[in-house]
This record gives C-alpha cells, structure tokens and sequence, in this order.
C-alpha cells in the first residue's frame, strides 16, 4: 500500500539523556488528502538537538511535542500524492514533517526545494538548518569581517563544521572547541580549522589553551553548547566581540545548569551577545542558500554526514547525537 | 594664589566599599602651564559608580588609577587660564579632570559645553554622563520603540531616572527597580514612572513583583547593577528583548559575584544583550543633546542632584553612592 505510514510517537518524557525507550513505533494506514495537502515520501530526517527540547513539557520557544503525538523533525523529501495547486507530484519539499515515513501535510508547512542547487542530502547539510544557522549567523547575527578569530563550540557538530568553514572561507582565524582528541582532529583535518581545542581539561588548561589558540582575543564567539563553555569563551572575548547563541545542548537533557559567573566581560569589553534562530529569518534564506551552494561549488565546504539507516533508528541516533557519538550532521535515511 | 590646587589623591585600594580611608587631601601649588594646556576651575565633580573600578589594581576597559594618583572623576568647570589656541578664559568645558579644584589639562581633553544648551549642573545630569549613557543606551544600543514596555534598574539613580523619563516620552512603559520604598515612591511621584519595584524581597516575591508590573514582559530591560537582578529580569524578558548592560554597581566594590543560571532565556526569546560605554559613541552625543534639552524644554526631563558640598566631601559621596544613600545623581560642588 502506497500511503502506509511508518511512524514514531513520543510516549513518555525523558528525564535526562532520550532514546528508544520514550518512542513508540507503529505502522499506520495513510489518511486521504484534504483538499490542499500533499503526501510526502520522507527520504532524509534530520536528527537535531532541539529534539530533546521538544521532548519536555515546558515549552520554549516551540510548544513541546505531546504524549501520543508524532516526533517533531525536520525533513526532506518527495511529494508522492498532491490535491494543492502549484505543488505537483515528483517535487522535493523539505519542513517540520516528522518522524513519520509518509508525512500528510497541508501544502504551506511544505517548503520548496530548489534542486538545481544540490541534492536531497545538501539540504540535510550545507543547504539546510546547519548550513543556514552557520551562514546567518555569521553574518546577519555577528556580522563577520574578515581578518577576524572566530571560536565555535561543538566545532565538529552539524552547525559547527560549516561555522568553521564559512568563515575560513571569508578570510578569518578559525578556532574549534570539540570534546575529544578524534573529533579535534577530524576539524583539523577534514574541515580545516586553524586551530583546534579539547573541552575535556581543566578550567586551567582550557583557558591556557584557549589564549595560545586565539593570540588576539576572540571577535566572534559562536556558541553551540552553553555552560561552562560559553563562560570559559568570555574570558578571551576582545572589545565589540559578538557572542551567537545558537544552541545550549550542554544546559538540556536534565544536565546540571552551569551559571556564568563573568558577564562583566560583556561590560568590560562592550560585545553584544545575541540568541537567535533560523526560523525568524525566512527572509534570508534564499541569499544565504546561494551564497552556500557558490562556497561548495569552489570546493570551499566539505560535510560530514553521520547517517543511520531506517526511520526505526531515529532514536538511536538521537542518544547517539546526545552523548556526542555523532561525527558530523546526525541524520536517519527513511528506507 | 588663583591657581593653588585642592586634590584628593588615591593612597590606598579598597578591598569593599570606598571612602575617605582610601584618599588623602592636599593642597598643592598650581604649576605653569604648558603651550597647549589651559587651567581650569572645576565648579561641579561628578562621583560615579565607574570610580569604584578605577580604584582596583586590575584594568577594567580603562586602566585603574596608580597609587598616588589624583583620582580620576569627570567634572564640569570654567577656564581660568590658557594657553591653548581656540580655548579661551571664560570657556565651559566638560572632561576627566579628577578630584581636583583646578586641574591643568591639555586643550584636547577639555570638551567644549555649549552653554546655550544647559547650565552646569545640566552638564552633569540630563546633558551630562548621565542623560547621555541613558539615550544612547535606549536608541542607539536598545533601537527603543514607542509602546514597548522598559524596565530599569538602580531607577532613582543619576541614569536610571533619566532611561525611565525619556522612554516614558517616548511613548513606552516604564518600570524601575530601586532598593528600599522611599527610592520607589521617588520614581513613582517624582519621575512618573509607571511601576516600581523593590528588589529587597525574596526571589519568588520579587518575580511576582516584576510580573505584575510588566504584564506584558520586557522589551528593553537597561541593566545599572548586574548578579542577582540582571537573573531576576531576564526571566520576563519577551521575544526580542534588548538587554543594555550599562553598569554592574551589586557586582563590584568586593561584592560576591552572582552568577546568571538563566541565560537560556537569550535563546529561547532570541534576545540581545550588549555592553556599552558612552565613551565609544562621541560622535552620537550632539545630536542626543539636542534632544535631552528639547525634551527638558517641554517640561518633560526632571532630574534630581544629590550635592554634597567641598571637595573635600567627594569621598563621603562615592561611600554613600555605594550605601545606596543618594537621592539621584551624585556630585559635589567645589568650593
């Protein structure tokens, strides 16, 4: 049958690390289309951090998932059944579709994919979240020059490669924070870091270490974790310094809060600090996915793409993304 | 002797609080003037939270004062002599003069008062410091609109007052946070701010407080004193909120450092928090006098000066600054 769906519900909160235990996974009978709504064949979900937030009650910026309702994810995929105008079978969509093989969506929560620019998987990566949060970022959030050190935390994460790339691209000292001797290296190696640092020492030896990486103080800090990190990073901020929060995943799943204890660095040095996420900048989206697919066409981006296969396995690999097993952009490929 | 000089120098470092214990008084003979140096009579010296930080050995983003040193304070006075081409006797001019009765400065570091703007004591409250940092911080750090919703704190202060009156001219909410009920009444009778708030309340009480007088959250919270109250405020924070950090009085002076737990309210309402000094912006504060004195012209600028009388008294005012024992700003006149 066509539009059987595979699906995975969230039926019960985790308190601290998610994983198989908190989904449910059922075969379900496709619903026929209203008039408006396309059927999409998902071939890539991505595995994101935001996940474990959506996980929680509280809401954030985003309502939290419910129990018994379907996994929120993002996805890419086809459109195998249409009754919206303009939205034809054969089109590649990508959106909040789920984790859900056969998602049924009304045509306006399906975005257009431009395939001319790059394939399905490019918009799991560079052309997708992890590219536009690292592109916008830098640029309309901390507003990049070149000449300028950048510091990203989890540098070899998703975001974080592409932070690093980007910004090498532009002409700027790039310095990666990653936790572990294999993923320091792979930023090195594969993503050309100027320079990379192992969160896992002491506060002594991480400040040390962070001063050698970053001579003349950081202009850019592009924060993907939070914590202790985040704090660590405002000791070596150099005057008018912008801070991107991006991300917090250090401070989620039921992990300690670490309170920063020197914003007075934000006084000391005038830097501005500023949260932000893709979603408000729709607008951007198209310059920025431009300017990407231009970057990888010079051989300027490389991705790293850590894919499980199977939807049934989008809970592993969200444990996996959560203990840091991942290399690169976590991702499930729908069989 | 026209140009004998009273000075007040730093003889000692404070561990908590200053005061007199800290400063010794002298009265020494002027000396002769340099080609380029004019001599001034300081008629009024501004005592301000900033000279609690030059008194520590470690540089803030100005290198603390030396041992020995006159103290550094910013003053407003007349020329009293000069031999500087453009600077004439009987000039106004404003500058970090320090604590001294007839300070001797070189041309360039006497800035020029228009007189046809303000008095004197004009020049130390809504044109000054004061009525500077406070319109810069709203429109060109903060890019205030009309009907937003303002909350400061230290808000009977010499800024905290004038952020209060003129977002409250502008159209917007205003809430202040002050310590103690008589500072709250001020800001209600005198400076017509919308609520008040006093922070010497329990946590749970105190978000109760700022709940309530902020129903709809903050838009742009001005924050005077850092720790503890910068935590309590992020939590009411609304989605793009700015957050000004202009000054940290409960974070220095000794005080134990609070840190900030909450800074995942940056993300989740993808807020902006900067840093700044009025210093960084000269090229702003013409056109924000302008209109500092317009809106003072419409009767809509009240401020409040807390004299105290001497030189000699300059370090009674810096320890009841820090007591928090000022009614608005705080100076003293030379005798």
């Amino acid at each position: 049958m066509q539009n059987a769906n595979r699906v995975l519900r969230l039926t019960s909160r985790p308190d601290g690390l998610p994983g198989p235990e908190h989904f449910t996974l059922t075969d379900e009978p496709g619903r026929a289309l209203a008039p408006g709504e396309v059927r999409i064949a998902s071939s890539f979900i991505s595995i994101d951090p935001a996940m474990r937030v959506w996980m929680d009650e509280r809401p954030g910026y985003t309502p939290g998932v419910k129990l018994g309702e379907v996994m929120r994810a993002l996805a890419v995929g086809e459109v195998v059944e249409s009754r919206a105008d303009g939205l034809a079978v054969g089109a590649w969509v990508e959106g909040t579709f789920g984790l859900q093989s056969h998602p049924v969506v009304s045509s306006e929560q399906a975005r257009l994919v431009d395939a001319r620019l790059g394939s399905p998987e490019d918009y799991l990566t560079l052309l997708g979240l992890p590219g536009v949060t690292a592109h916008l970022g830098l640029f309309e959030i901390a507003g990049l020059k070149s000449g300028e050190t950048v510091l990203v935390s989890a540098a070899s994460g998703g975001v974080g490669q592409l932070v690093g790339q980007i910004a090498r691209a532009y002409g700027c000292r790039v310095v990666g924070i990653c936790g572990g001797a294999a993923k320091c290296e792979m930023v090195l190696r594969e993503f050309g870091f100027d320079a990379a640092v192992d969160h896992g020492q002491s506060d002594t030896d991480l400040n040390r270490a962070l001063a050698e990486a970053c001579p003349n103080g950081v202009d850019v800090y592009f924060d993907n974790v939070g914590g202790r990190i985040l704090e660590m990073a405002l000791n070596h901020i150099r005057d008018f310094a912008r801070i991107v929060i991006c991300g917090r995943i250090s401070q989620t799943a039921g992990q300690p809060v670490h309170p920063i204890g020197n914003l007075g660095e934000m006084l000391v040095h005038r830097a501005r600090m500023q949260g932000f996420t893709v979603g408000d900048h729709f607008h951007c989206w198209p310059a920025a996915r431009q300017d990407l697919a231009r970057l990888r066409d010079e051989g300027l981006l490389r991705t790293e793409l850590h894919l499980l296969e199977g939807l049934e396995n989008a809970p592993v690999a969200l444990g996996m993304l959560f203990r840091g097993e991942n290399r690169g952009k976590m991702a499930v490929r729908v069989m």
